[in-house]
């Protein structure tokens, strides 16, 4: 057994490799750059944890573990093209520095390298790892769909938000450990648990980074607190905020978001904490926290190998930046 | 044995079905709205075709095939996008309908499409034919990003232009037969002369167009005749007459290119005679057809059974609209 540090230099060692071919330069370049912007590689490191829960690292695990990081990035390109975002990971986006058309491509080639890793897979798994991958596309393209849909809505509902975010999101965090869990040989309810495991955790993340944005310290957070106020973005804090805010308050809210005062992050605060959307979030969290341990705990292996695991969920949910 | 008539009917009726989830509507709806515009759907029944020539159509021949349309309107979708075209098949382009983003994802969703047709297939055949999917996947983003890298050049070379020609448009003509040829049990000596018959008669099947934009007739045509002159669009006939003509007759040329008078078409046209480029251009098609046909014969199958490729390629290269 290894730890998520362990994994991660052993995955990083191995993609750390140009994945296109040299020409032409400027299709494969701009697919290549971003990878070099670095990322967690949180989600390959969960396929190999999945792997690993069950038994020892198969050697196909490192190229669907590939075929996730590469996925990941893709969306990046897509969602950032669509998003007009300028910077990622505090540099230009593909988009910016190699101009929209060059990025669609660069994202088009990254999924189409995904096919690629995941051909390499025996036989054996290769149907069901690719329906999951399939699926699991589909339903992140669905999310960046919900998640643009919503943008233009004055309100959206609890419900929604959380149906776009597992989507968006958590369904991506799930699929890595369960495609690991295939690759470890793992049965149809362990496999499912884990899952489960992994698409809880992935909203109670959601909501700690919605939290951060809002109510973290920003000498710890490493990027401007209340970014998502700025730009209005939905957000759970917002969303709850609306949903229990009489009416005074919530039109006070909603005249600020159109109005944007310079003291806008400062007042929009004090109406989320009035409502106490704080302590909420922070409630909500630890309830999709508790469900995603109780399908940890549902795994029939020993207890000791889900140590890696728990200590990821902690990481992950724990973390003040 | 069937026509290419009777296999187009036989593949249409099969391809005409909703191909995406209901929900949401926003993303799937215009993924399926560009297939109800319509198209030749050569490059699918290309697939038959080449299953059948060597045995009874596999009933995988059309999943693949399936996949083969759908990454053919894939890649128009996001070509229009980079093109900024209003138009496709005289109806507004999708993300002229629905706009940008959405296309994009529109786009992003028919490629993972494919993918769940190509795993439908059986593992005998699945990892040859993802691998000639992907590669030509690869090849046509490749040939994308160098037809929008020679838009930026004032010259092209011919060989450079034939390079991305033949990536753009020839190689996934011959990966459509190729890969009917595959589920049709062919040797690999076969099936890579079918891949070079579909390849070249590509190349003479873009020679076609290219004039008959220039010199075809308006009424058998169907469309505004020297569209891409006046688009200065880079073309067998523009490469080829910038490459022979004097160099008087050469700087007007590119004169009438910049200042875009309102006789362009019928001066460009007069430059390109002078220089013969129709000719030529007809000779360079016939060269291109005869190495295709070349490699038909050399298919180690009873003639007879060649004659629906015979005809498809009059077809498609003699036509004059």
């Amino acid at each position: 057994m290894h730890s998520f540090k362990e994994l991660l230099q052993d995955f990083d060692k191995k993609f750390s490799v140009r994945h296109f071919p040299n020409d032409p330069a400027t299709l494969y370049d701009s697919s290549q750059y971003i990878l070099g912007l670095g990322g967690k590689r949180v989600r390959p490191v969960m396929c190999l944890m999945g792997n690993e829960l069950f038994d020892e690292i198969n050697p196909d695990a490192y190229h669907v573990a590939t075929a996730i990081e590469l996925f990941h990035n893709f969306s990046l390109i897509h969602d950032d093209i669509m998003d007009k975002a300028p910077l990622r990971r505090g540099m230009p986006t593909v988009h910016a520095k190699y101009g929209e058309s060059s990025a669609l491509l660069a994202g088009d080639v990254m999924l189409i390298m995904c096919y690629e890793y995941l051909n390499k897979i025996d036989d054996l798994n290769k149907k069901r790892i690719l329906s999951l991958f399939n699926k699991t596309a589909l339903e992140v393209s669905e999310g960046q769909q919900l998640d643009m849909d919503y943008e233009k809505k004055e309100m959206v509902a609890l419900d929604d938000y959380l149906r776009m975010i597992q989507l968006k999101t958590s369904v991506l965090l799930g699929a890595s450990l369960k495609m690991g869990a295939v690759m470890g040989g793992a049965s149809e309810g362990n496999v499912n648990h884990l899952y489960e495991f992994g698409k809880n955790l992935g909203i109670a993340f959601q909501i700690q980074d919605d939290y951060l944005d809002a109510f973290g310290d920003p000498e710890k957070f490493g990027k401007q607190v209340g970014g998502d106020i700025i730009a209005n973005k939905k957000t759970f804090l917002l969303i709850h905020t609306l949903e229990v805010a009489e009416e005074q308050l919530k039109q006070e809210l909603l005249h600020i978001m159109q109005t944007n005062p310079s003291d806008k992050v400062q007042r929009v605060l004090a109406i989320m904490k009035a409502c106490s959307a704080d302590a909420w979030a922070k409630e909500l969290k630890e309830k999709y926290l508790a469900i995603a341990m109780d399908h940890l705990e549902e795994i029939a292996v020993l207890s000791k190998r889900k140590e890696p695991l728990r200590e990821l969920a902690q990481f992950l949910v724990q973390r003040d930046h």
